[in-house]
Parts: structure tokens; C-alpha cells; sequence
């Protein structure tokens, strides 16, 4: 879920190692603040839908996560995003600063965060999933494998 | 309306300049993300019950003042409150950087903001009561006069 | 009212909401520093000539916004621009930090903020004329539709 | 997990909600810089041992949580926690702005982070133990039947 | 000049310096935002009664120096207080980042810039007085003998 | 005094707003660190040479303002540069922090602060030169009469 | 070694101050988060391989060089980059607030701490070796100079 | 090398941990700002003397360590302290963000900083000195079983 749609380019990352991880995922656009009711009514059927993790990616005074968080039970992940002038540590702390009762698993600002989020996501699914975890296992051995090569021409620099 | 009991003896500051000002006010706690439904309602009946300005104050994550202003078209002000290690950065970033569509009326960082809600919702009121304008007048004259006879009494420090 | 011309194009988008809305403006340029008597005299004239609120505009050590609110009893709206090296940090904390007793109704950095200010104008003037509440309500259900309807078109992504 | 024993009065927050939830969980003290290889083994070793989820907890430049995510397939929780003058800005970028492919979820710094830190892992373990749902859905009523007995005594302030 | 009748402790240092120079002085409280034109009377009249320089201290949102130098010519020393939770930050962003055309100069934050702002005023004075300069010149010989008799006293440590 | 050549672009404001105001200067180019003999000679020999104020300007870890104090009684103005990937927090810090004893009259971050800086040098050699003082009255006057007629060509806007 | 080949074009800077200086060097990439394995080899077979000095830059939540150097004895130089949208205020925090017992000596964010690196690495390889003393000494002179010709071509200006 | 006396006790954290690892020291106290020819004597004497390492440790605008290592080719090791309101941000900047040729090799803020300056100037002396490495892998050992021995004390919390 993303709070509006000049966020489609970062989130899209999300979309794509999900994609990689072969799980199945819907995209969808809601505003915290300009459409609450749409995000309430995402937020509290997700778990009846079969949704298991809910990614919420927002700029500025990034509230999406943390309302999207106070209407389920599901884990929601947040993925602050760099849209103000202030570069990011807005909806950062908006996002990570959450009170006892009502967190949300807060990524790192921006892209790394939108790849980091399918990531998380997957790594929650992997708990009664091993199908997952055996893809994130080869995920993480072909990362570390194309930084291996690499590192290998970058001999000689 | 604050969003933990802990907030009291700050928001009180809110209450006091009310009261000096003659403008009758509830005082409530609901949090935005342990109570939405309870914000919600309490934002959603606000202006059929008669009520003209809503003040939120929060802190850390403060989606409160936000989440208000999603339910309802009366004006919010928010005071961001110093309760996490961040020290009020966190809060003022939630509060003061809302999204186009939805404004919050964002004061300072705990006491200061807090007696400033009271006043910016006079002067709002302000707009359609002659009586709070001059009451208005009258606390800022006061204020005036206090500073001016403490500045005589420093005369010769 | 604005700080300096190269902010225009900033607080043109608060114009662009009025118009939307019906609200007639009047749109100035004025420095706390290098026109003080012309911000004194616009402040202080303000609410003879019937004007309802001021909206300042400011970047940098931005202190319009709070040498306006100490000239009049009306409600005085600051938008902290993006126009120094420091991004916004510096005119936000200039705007918003006011002191007690002289409240400015601090908006988001830069353009969100802007177009915020002319929405939260609106909802001041709201509370004596039903009609601008009318036109707020129905650009609120605009532009929730205009999310809802991108949303749809996100569907299969 | 926690990276100094100074820490212990914060992260016992964590263990007072697990128990409440009904969640074992073992509570031990490793440094990421101090006993690298003891972060490791704890890290490498706990799928097998039947662990679900590995939160960590720690301040400064905080890399525990990095480095424990580094080296296992679970999900990983990151708490950064305020103990150097910088007052936890240190330790929340430092766990947060993980790069893409080893995601940390990161809480709130300090105790709302650690009692978030325990709710986050019940909720990843709740996708298959439905009696941990059962018992986060009591618990979340039970918060906010307390803020609204907290609001009933309020009334009249 | 100072804000607030709070902020006298730390001024009195500017004092301590001011005297120890043999520079004379008026101290006085007067608020950019709450006795506006106070400030400015004091400003505008500064010059034609004999006033060399004017220091002005402030914490939060603090306009003073900057409102205090919109309505001299004479040099206008800014002296930001550590008076809100932001802890200096505001008030130094408020004081030092003025707009080209209207300088202040600002010095450090709390007690440290409230000694220097004696000093530099006294560095500015100096410029027509060369009794000042030898002055400072001594004072400056008796920090430094200060510093190295600690310095021998540290011997063996 | 320019810490750097790079720096020259932003430092030329200085001298075109010097020039304006009739008053002569040199421009040099002298590192603290990696020429500080140079900057040491320059600082220690500009009061014999009937020099009057030094400006310095320099960004990151910008010492350079702070060590030319320390070997001068003449008043120093510091501008901080915007050179690094902090984008001036980092020089403005360095150079307004000074600690008792040596004051830096500190301008804004980058352009502002470099015209700025030819001001504040007029302003305090005005206190010996009352040319200096009527020229500066004009220049006020022409920017505060540039701005009102860019206020009127707002008019209808 | 760097964290990410997107690195390369700053960490070049280092390897042209060591190749003038004539100290021969591997420049290697390795993720203290993707390739953990790979990093502790690096790291603990470093002194075996007669490695003096290792320097490790990274952005971020930037703990490569803590991670080297938790596992070797040898001196370890960070150089935090600035590759996130918060700019290098993540990388550097990450990689200077190290906690007691593991040192990493942070250079400056971005290509001046690339090239800060080299020179120190040398600085401490000329402990023992004083041919590097004198290269280092002749290289200072150097930039000297050509500071000092800069200057006088500044004559004028 | 301190900048004031009032550091003395962070800085005797540095001085017993040289103590533990058998390697003796001088401390003594110089301004950079207040002594600067005492501060250029020292630094430009202590190659000469025999002096390995000079580490360097101050508050505020921080400019002890710049200056120290620009008058001397010795690797210069820079504490930021926190000793202003800032709370050791200007001081981490103002040490860290050297320009390119003269580099710090900069230190956590305050006591771990403190303590980490001796480890590391003893990770530069083991260089050439093998006794010292001995000592220091026997420092980590310890450090490490401490740790861990914590870490049992824990068990079953």
C-alpha cells in the first residue's frame, strides 16, 4: 500500500523481488489522511482476505503504517520514503516512533527500504513457509555471489 | 484531546488559557493508534456537536493531530509533546508535515505549544465572536504590561 | 504574504486553492528584515480592511510569519520554505518555536505546506460561512475520488 | 539479544510482555564488536534450535541487529536504545538504514521500542500459532479499555 | 536585550564580561513577539542615545536579534538560548540564518555565547578605542595564564 | 580570507557588496589546516596593517574563522560554507560554537551569510566612519524600495 | 575495501593518494551484510598477510569497518559515504559511535575522508617507516604551495 | 590533550585504559582557540620528543584536534566531547569533517571515546611494536569473557 502515487516508482521495487520470491502480492494506493475509511477497510478485512503481511511505503508526516497498524493484527512493515525537503528523516521518525501497543517494522528510507520490505515480508512467511525460506536462501547466495565476482574484477584496481 | 495520560500536565497549560479566555472545552485522551475508533468518533461527531476548534497533542510518532483532521473539516491544532529520547523532533516531523489536503495547525514543542493551542483556537473563534477578540486583546495587553514591569525591575542590574 | 520573490512560485499554489474555493486574496511581498515598517503596517491594518487571515510565507531565518502574528489579533498561517542550504530545517524551527502568547499555525515545508495553508484558511473562515465548508467538503470527496480512481488503475500491477 | 548489560533495564520491557503473551523466549548479552563470534554462533545457530524470531537490542553505532541478520534466515527486530549523548539518533540510523537484501525491522528507541519489539514478534509468530492472535487481540482490547477508563476519569478536568 | 526574564542567569554572564572590561551597559527585557513595539522603540532610538552596539538573547523562535537589527544600523550581536526541548537548535537556526541585507552575528549557544557576545562587542568598540583593545589584550593574556597554569598543575596526572 | 578556491564563486558576493559600499579589501586564499603558519601570519599582521575586520569563510570542519581569532583582537566574521555532503551543518557548527574567550560573529550558511558578512564589516566600521553608516542607510533604502516595487508588480496576481 | 561496487568512484580517491605516496594496496568489495563470511576472512587474515592498516568504506547504516575490525587487531579507518537520502549522517554515526573497546578512526564523509584515509594509513605506517615520513612531509609542502599560488593569483580580485 | 579542565574526567578514561596496556603518556591541558602558540609548540614539538601519537579531545566547535594535527605529521586521534547544549553534535562535526590532506582519525562522542582514542593509539604503536599487540589481544580477551560471563549470569531472566 503506498499514500500516493508518485511513491509507484519506488515502491515497484517491492513489487519485483516478491515477484522473484514467487509471492503473490496486490498493489494498491490509499492516503492516510485523504481517504482514511479506504485504509480502514483495507487495513481490517486484510486478515480475513488470506492477506498475511501488509507493506505500507509513505513520504513526509508518513502516517499510512502506523493507522494502517492500529485497524489489524497482521504485521505491518513501513517503508519511509525521501519526498519532502527534508530528505526522508520526517517519515522516518514518523513511521519508526510508533507508541507501546502498535508497532511497525520500520525499513530503511527510501529504495533499500521498498527491496528490504519483500525481504521482511518473506522472512515472516518463511516461519510456515520453508518453500520461502529455501528461496531466500538462494536469494542470498546469489547476492552474495555477484558481489563475490565482483570484488574478483575489481582485482588489480 | 491527548494521546496518553502521561500528556496531562502539559495539556493542562491548553486548558488554563481556555478558561482565562471565557471558552468552554472537554478535555479527552484517545490514541490514535490503541483507540481509532475512538478518535475517529470522537473527530467525526465534533463539529454536529457544536464543537469549533480541534487541539491534538502527542507524542514520538504523533499521528493524533492527523488522524483528527482526516474525520472532520473543523480546523486541528497540534501541539508535538517531548516524551521520547528524540526530544520533540519526532513529534513536530508527525505532526507539522502533513500531506497536501489535510492541514494540521502545528504550534511548538511541548508547554509553549500547548498554551499557544488555547490562543490560536481564540483567534479562530475570534473570527465570528467579537468577545473572545477582545478578550484576546486584553491577555495580550496583560502580557505586554508583565514584561514591561519586569523590565523596569532589572533597570540598574 | 511572502519574504521574497523568488518564493512565488511556492505560494502561488496557495492562490490556485483559494480561487478553487472561492476565496478572495490578496497577494503581497513584504521582508520582516528589510521592510519592517511595511510588514508592521500590513499586519496591523489587516483586520480593519476586513481581511479574515494572513498567510506567511518564508524561508531561512524565517520570522514573517511570527512579526505578523505580533501586530494583529488575527490568525496568522506560516509556511517555512525550502530556500536556504539547511533545506527547510531552519524556517520550519523559526516558524514554528513560537513563544507563548503569539501562535503561528505552522504548515509542512514547501509546496504541501503552501497549498495547506489556503485549505486551513478555508476551515477558519468555515466556522462563520457554511458555504466555504460546502466547497472544502466536496474537495475533499475530489480529491479522495482522484486517489480511489488511480488506485483502481494500479489493480494488476 | 542486547549489547550491554547497562541495557538490561530496557530490554527487561520485552520479556514483561513475551511472558504476558504467553511467548518463552531466552534473554542473553553479546556485543557485536566485543564477541563477534559469539554473535554468530547465538545468529547461526538459532533456526535450529527452534527459534522464531531474534530481537536485538542496543545503542551507539548499533550494529547487533545487522550483523545477527546478517547470519540467519529469521526475521530480525531491532531496538535501538538511547545510551550515548547523541541520545539514540546513532543507534536508530545505525539500525535502520540497513542495505537492500538484509532487512532489519526496526521499533521505536528506547522502551517503546522494546515492549513493540515483543508485541512485532508475537504478531510474526501469530501467521501460524492462532492462539497468539487470540491473546494480541485481548491484549490490544485491554490497552485500549485502560486509555478509555484513563479518558472517563478526565471528564469534568 | 533579552526575551524572557528566564533567560537572566545567562545573560548576567554577558554582564560579568561587560564590567570586567569597563564597558558600560543597560540590561533590559523586551519580547520580539509579545512587545513588539518596545523592541522596536528600543531599536530605533538605540544610535541617537549613544549606544555602540546591541546584544539581544533569545531561545525557541527566536526573532529578536534579527527584529532588533531590522529597525539599526548598529551592529546587532545574536545570542541563542538553550530554552525549549530542541535545545538550541531553533534558536540558533532562528538567529544566525537571516536574509542577505539584514546580518547578525551570531555567537554560540547558551552561556558560552553569552560571554563572547561581551567580548565581541568590546572587539567592535575597540575599532575606536584603544583602551578596550589593551583590555582585551590583558584578558585574554589571563585566560590563557589560566589555561597554562591548569595545564602545569595537570603534570604527572 | 577563503579556505578555499573552490570557494570563490560564493565569497565574490562579499567583495561586490564591499565594493558597493566603498569600502577597500583584500581577497586571500589561506588554509587553517593546511597552511596555518599563513593563516597564523596573515591573522597576527592584519591590525598592524591598519586592517580593520577579517571575514573568513570556509566550509566542512570549517576552523578557519576560529583560528584567525585566536591570533587577532580585530573582530573576525565567519561564513559558513555549504562544501560538504551535510550540507553546512557541519561549517556552520564549527565555526558559531566557539568556546569563552574567542567569539566568531557568525553569518547564515553560504550566500546569504557571504553578503551578509560585507554588511556586518560596514556596520562595525561605521561605528568610527559615519560615511560608511550613510551609505548603508542608502543601501537599506534601495532594498527595501526594490522589494516594494516587486510588491506592486504582484498586485492582481 | 568498500561495501558496494556503486562506491568505486569515491574510494578511488584513496588508492591515487596512496599510489603518490608509494604504498601498495588492495582495493577489495565486500558487504558486512551480504557477504559476512567473506568480511571476517578479510578481516582476521589480514595481519597474517602483513596487511598494516585497513580502511573500510561504506554508507548507510554503515558497519563494515566495525565489523573489520571486531576481528583483527590491526588499526581500522572508516570512511562513511554518503549514499542514502539522509546524506551520511546514517554512514557517519554508524561508523564513528563505535563502543568502547573496538575502535574505528572516522574520517569525513564522502571523498574527502577517501582521501583523509590514505594519508592517515600512511601517517601511521610512518611510525616505523620514515621513508614514508618524508613523502608525506613533501606532499603537505606540496599542497601547501599550491595554495599559496592560488592565493597570489587571487591578487587583485 | 584536553581544550579545558573541565574534560578532565572523560579524559582520565583515556589515561587509565594507557595505563593498562603499559604505555606511558603526557596529559596536559591547551585551547586551541585561547593558547593557540602553546597548542602549535606542543604539536610541532612532539615528533621531536619521541611522541608517538597525539590524541586530542574537546567540546563544542571542536577544533583542538584540526589544529594539532595540522602542525605536526604524527597520527593525531580526535575525541568530541559533549559539553555544549548541542550535546556533542557540533563537536563530532567540527572533528570528524577534515579537509582533504590533514585528516583526524575521529572518536565516539564522550567516555567511549574517550576510552576507544588509547586502544587505538595502541593498535598504531603495536605497528611496530609486537608487545603492545600482545597486550591488546589480551585486553579484547578480556573484555570478551567479561561478556560473556554476564551473559551466563543472565540466563534464565
Amino acid at each position: 500500500m503506498m499514500g500516493s502515487d508518485s511513491d509507484l516508482s519506488v515502491v515497484e521495487e517491492t513489487g519485483k523481488i516478491l515477484k522473484e520470491l514467487g509471492i503473490s502480492y496486490e498493489m494498491t494506493l490509499a492516503s492516510a489522511h485523504r481517504t482514511p475509511e479506504l485504509v480502514q477497510k483495507l487495513a481490517s478485512e486484510a486478515e480475513g482476505k488470506g492477506i498475511e503481511v501488509i507493506i505500507a511505503a509513505a513520504g513526509a508526516a508518513a502516517h499510512l503504517a502506523g493507522v494502517v497498524a492500529s485497524h489489524t493484527i497482521l504485521p505491518v512493515i513501513g517503508v519511509p520514503l525521501n519526498s519532502s525537503p527534508l530528505q526522508g528523516l520526517d517519515s522516518l521518525l514518523s513511521t519508526v516512533q510508533m507508541p507501546p501497543g502498535i508497532p511497525v517494522a520500520t525499513m530503511a528510507v527510501g529504495k533499500a527500504g521498498a527491496k528490504n520490505a519483500a525481504i521482511f515480508a518473506a522472512q515472516i512467511m518463511g516461519r510456515k513457509d520453508k518453500g520461502i525460506v529455501k528461496k531466500l536462501v538462494a536469494y542470498r547466495k546469489r547476492t552474495a555471489l555477484e558481489i563475490k565476482k565482483k570484488a574478483d574484477s575489481m582485482k588489480g584496481l
